[in-house]
């Protein structure tokens, strides 16, 4: 089963070798990401890519200059939709009807059911699920990463509100979220690489009812 | 690139054919989404596995008697511990120590990181950041299952106090989140299973820095 392989392979990579990753391989974990789920279809995040070295300075402090920002080679920021407007339900609805070839007038039942489903949320359980929603795709391109046999490694230990400063992404509406970097392993330099995975036992992760 | 292939060939299904889905395979797909990552390794969650019809009976009304539950094969409810005690990261640090062959002495420093970590939360933060990692292994899971031509569905839409409620879920400190279930689908009842993918253009999804 090469998904477990590929799982039992990666591991959160702290010190990457600087080489860079082929954009095309880039791209289809991208795709990935494009392609996971999430609730009603919204997909409520941005994904900004940073490749540059100029880019990566600048960010590199709101990521308390972790390594893995200078030493891989692409970082993916997760960026979260702060609010779901009027405007973006109308172009959900529109991308619905134009792909599936209908009218938008047929959907009316569908803009009925995610209007309903924003309109009960209040601002901070809206960020949380839209969030949580960027978490799948998180997931989602993190097994593809493997797949590939390219290191990534997902991050939270970040200041948000320096990362939206620097990036300008509040007045965009954004909200960073999670950031996914992408490179090679430099074993040399990193403890981990050879340290044994730890997991809580499947017995006390997965109860039978 | 198979990833691509199987993101694809799944979606979200709405009507399933009661077939079983072999429990070899369900513990393949168990055994990925332990693999998920999580933040610093906290895995802040449990799987709960539904197969029996009684339990699906139980919990079905608070599910709104969606059609997946009973035609599904097997139904993964992911329920969040609702709050990290000092035990269990005690439990943690020596999973660390004995699957390392390590002492905890040695993991003074990891330890100090994650009570830190957690002494930052508020009750509400922590709740969103530990749902938030279940949702890693769910995007995790549903690749795996897609790789086994499973068909899975994520679900949001159920009522989390009326689960929580019928499985006693409070009391045992786990909040019920979001659910996976497991089956074929039933392509003569399931107008989705011929639909068009429809998702936000790649070059809207991703912005380049």
């Amino acid at each position: 089963m090469s998904v477990i392989n590929n799982l039992k392979w990666r591991y959160a990579t702290k010190r990457m070798n600087g080489v860079q990753v082929p954009q095309e391989q880039v791209d289809t974990i991208l795709e990935a990401m494009q392609l996971a789920p999430t609730s009603m279809g919204l997909q409520p995040f941005t994904i900004l890519e940073v490749t540059d070295a100029e880019t990566k300075a600048k960010i590199s402090p709101a990521i308390y200059n972790q390594p893995q920002i200078t030493e891989g080679s692409h970082v993916l920021i997760f960026a979260t939709w702060t609010d779901y407007s009027a405007e973006k339900v109308d172009a959900f609805i529109n991308n619905v009807a134009q792909t599936r070839g209908i009218s938008t007038d047929s959907l009316a039942g569908l803009r009925q059911m995610v209007e309903g489903s924003l309109a009960r949320q209040t601002p901070e359980s809206y960020l949380a699920w839209a969030q949580r929603q960027a978490y799948i795709a998180l997931g989602v391109g993190l097994v593809t990463a493997a797949e590939l046999k390219i290191d990534s490694t997902p991050m939270e230990g970040f200041d948000p509100d320096a990362l939206d400063a620097v990036l300008g992404l509040k007045e965009k509406g954004l909200r960073s979220t999670v950031i996914l970097t992408l490179g090679y392993r430099d074993t040399s330099n990193d403890a981990l690489a050879s340290a044994a995975k730890v997991r809580r036992n499947i017995d006390e992760l997965v109860v039978k009812l």
